[in-house]
């Protein structure tokens, strides 16, 4: 199936059209007829007998975007000024800057802030490390750790091809929680190395996401470092998508009026995520959880699995349920997907229970398309953003982080999990919860306020909140 | 000696003071009299019978701030409402933050900045690495590195008790440089850690600027890096200094009317700084250096030298002087001070060959104090702003990276370190050059430019430069 135009792949063209009615008309209509979608316009300007514009338009893929710009070349009346890729465009220098906090204007600010006045604030830090939650900017700040190895869907890149999302991450942590946020890429994909890296940088930092580390080393990884560092240690990748599947999950559940306790849950694809989902819909009181990987439904008395499988079955699958997904999928209740495109039909789906709910987020494309199950399916939610219902970890981890750090947590546990789900569910309320209304959209900006909120007071009722 | 007042203990005070003449002026001269510093005052108002200020006092320590606040508050016609301490207040919540430089107000702003749209940028740098250093923030970012164990002149501190310098530090590169610059402070001083530590996590740095750690393994550690990493590697403490001392050097020469070829120079406590200030002033043609440490002269024929002074040794004291300082002191046309306080006396100082320069940088009391030396010296220099001819290290490293950054610099090699000095020595015109006029002010904001420029033509002509 051929990729939709979206912004990941649009381009940006400066215009001159002579100054005729339907000149623009034309061009429009040729980039519709190419398959091209004008996302808007800007920039109109008037000379003489030429009218200019800069026109953003979206492709499929780099391959469309160039035949786009060769029939816009080709036509009459318009003159392609320049072009560029808007993607690129917006990366050029990095999306993150270093700005100061306070300003430097002369001798006195420089004594106060540099040399020999912040020997006084180093003293009183060196004396009391709490301090430095106060006088630094320890209280606010989170290090986006990656190895690379399991970038988006890239799998493993180098650290540098990394960086671009780990700064989109920041981006995202500063624009939607407050939080400032630095990106770590490793040259090293060494879990030991790793390990140690982290705790070696780890005193300015009063937080630590690690993001797109491939498992196991990501459970091996973020286990040394809960045990070593007292600041919040939480893998986006697992944690993050876990609590925003719960919270869909929560609120699909009313929309099929079904409880949790009496659900059976499939999950298709045990790594890193699929692993943290299981777990946390076990501690979030679902009936049955059973989890489905290459060789099949996982259950503990199976021999030879890897530490992750071996920890998900010895919580999963009570019944020691066996077989391909196909066979735990007939009479279960919810399937949760994240695993590969096109892995479930329509007929799969219809030997689940009434009113399935099917969570199909592998990227980009899901484990079947909502629109063969429409009708089909009680709810559907995918990891889209063109489509209803899209289950995007930035509805978590800027809260999350923001709630822990106002709170001084020393650790993200599952009680503040479980909060930040609830709270996330919450903002739908239940006059509004509809088959395509499920989670609230990344841009909804009560999200981040009410899970941090949610977080702060989980994290002080259970006892690791400091401040 | 007693401190005088500086900004560094510096308090606010909020008053309410009688609306009666003469008041404000009892306030004044109680500080004055109390051996406080009125530094400014503000947010002045006015509410029926009731003026109201506020007031910055400089104070010699906290003892004095404490001692000021007691004599105000037995002040008749003066109401102390408020009082905080400065220096700790500009700290308060960290120094610098981490913004967006691309905003995401909506969902296609997000699918450019972050997913999907980023892979695509993420595969054309995994394809071509270089191009990190165009679509993300490697190109303008420095890592400011510190082992904090030899932070300002606190010795070995906590590494969160050193963040509030490598804050200040970070402020100071983006302030003076335009430099985005984030503090690593380790919780490591194993060489080997350091090391490995920075090496992992230098894919998202253009530089690294290594702070505050104690010789020898300030040289083990920047050696081996500049080794491993292709950008450039810095040691402040020693390079950012040798450069200023030679910038220094240099227009003071112009003042005693003497050249570098026919000066000796005796260069006081051969650590980070002495060393690299030796082999810059043998690399920049300077006739003799001769280095003394706690045990005297240095010289190639001492046995059991330590790796730094070995290596100095070799480079410099080509005659194999030896004795205590004042002994090598004798005739020497340069005296550098990067050692203890009041380690000379004028009587010493008389000893040199005619019109002695004394760079006597020890801090925060230097070598001897200027005072003493009015007539007898040439050029005086110290460390301190209080004093003419700061030799400051704020002159150098914002316009080093400025430069090395811009062209792409693989490392910071002798001729750009050369280019440095002769450029912030040359902000200072042959007719302005004078005895108390030696080297430019931190907050003139030609030095950045000139020795980024300088430094970038350095890096081109020899070679080293990538863009």
């Amino acid at each position: 199936m051929a990729n939709s135009p979206t912004a990941a792949n649009s381009i940006g063209m400066r215009l001159s059209l002579n100054n005729v009615p339907g000149t623009f008309a034309r061009f429009t209509t040729a980039i519709g007829d190419a398959g091209g979608n004008l996302a808007g316009t800007s920039d109109f300007e008037v000379k003489g007998r030429l009218v200019f514009r800069t026109v953003h338009v979206h492709a499929r893929d780099d391959a469309h975007s160039d035949a786009l710009v060769a029939v816009v070349e080709g036509l009459d009346g318009v003159d392609l000024i320049d072009w560029w890729d808007r993607t690129f465009a917006m990366h050029e220098g990095g999306k993150i800057e270093i700005e100061p906090g306070v300003q430097v204007v002369d001798v006195e600010d420089l004594a106060m802030a540099y040399t020999p006045g912040v020997a006084r604030v180093c003293l009183a830090i060196d004396d009391d490390v709490d301090l430095a939650r106060r006088y630094t900017i320890k209280k606010n700040t989170v290090a986006i750790v990656t190895d690379a190895t399991a970038v988006l869907g890239l799998g493993q890149i180098s650290p540098e091809a990394a960086l671009p999302v780990m700064e989109g991450k920041a981006l995202l942590f500063k624009s939607f929680g407050g939080v400032d946020a630095f990106p770590i890429c490793l040259d090293t994909t060494n879990a030991s190395q790793v390990i140690e890296t982290v705790q070696h940088i780890a005193p300015a930092f009063g937080g630590i996401n690690l993001e797109d580390i491939a498992a196991p080393n990501a459970m091996i990884v973020e286990e040394a470092l809960r045990e070593r560092l007292s600041i919040p240690v939480f893998h986006d990748d697992q944690h993050g998508t876990a609590i925003v599947v719960l919270a869909g999950l929560i609120n699909a559940l009313k929309v099929v009026g079904k409880s949790a306790a009496d659900c059976r849950v499939v999950i298709s694809g045990i790594g890193a995520a699929g692993s943290a989902i299981g777990t946390m819909l076990v501690d979030a009181g679902f009936g049955e959880v059973v989890g489905v990987d290459r060789n099949g439904a996982l259950h503990r008395a199976l021999d030879g699995l890897n530490l992750v499988h071996q920890r998900f079955a010895s919580v999963t699958n009570p019944e020691c349920r066996h077989g391909s997904l196909v066979d735990v999928l007939a009479g279960a209740d919810v399937f949760v997907g994240v695993s590969q495109p096109n892995l479930l039909t329509a007929a799969d789906v219809s030997t689940m229970a009434a009113d399935p709910i099917v969570f199909a987020m592998a990227n980009p494309e899901p484990e079947i398309r909502p629109e063969e199950i429409e009708g089909l399916a009680g709810v559907v939610a995918t990891g889209r953003s063109d489509f209803p219902n899209q289950i995007n970890n930035v509805l978590a981890f800027p809260g999350i982080f923001r709630g822990a750090l106002d709170c001084g947590a020393s650790t993200v546990n599952e009680e503040m999990k479980l909060a930040a789900a609830r709270a996330i569910a919450g903002i739908i309320s239940d006059d509004e919860v509809a088959a395509d209304f499920i989670i609230p959209s990344p841009f909804d900006r009560r999200v981040a306020a009410a899970v941090a909120e949610a977080v702060a007071f989980a994290a002080r009722a259970s006892g690791v909140a400091r401040d």
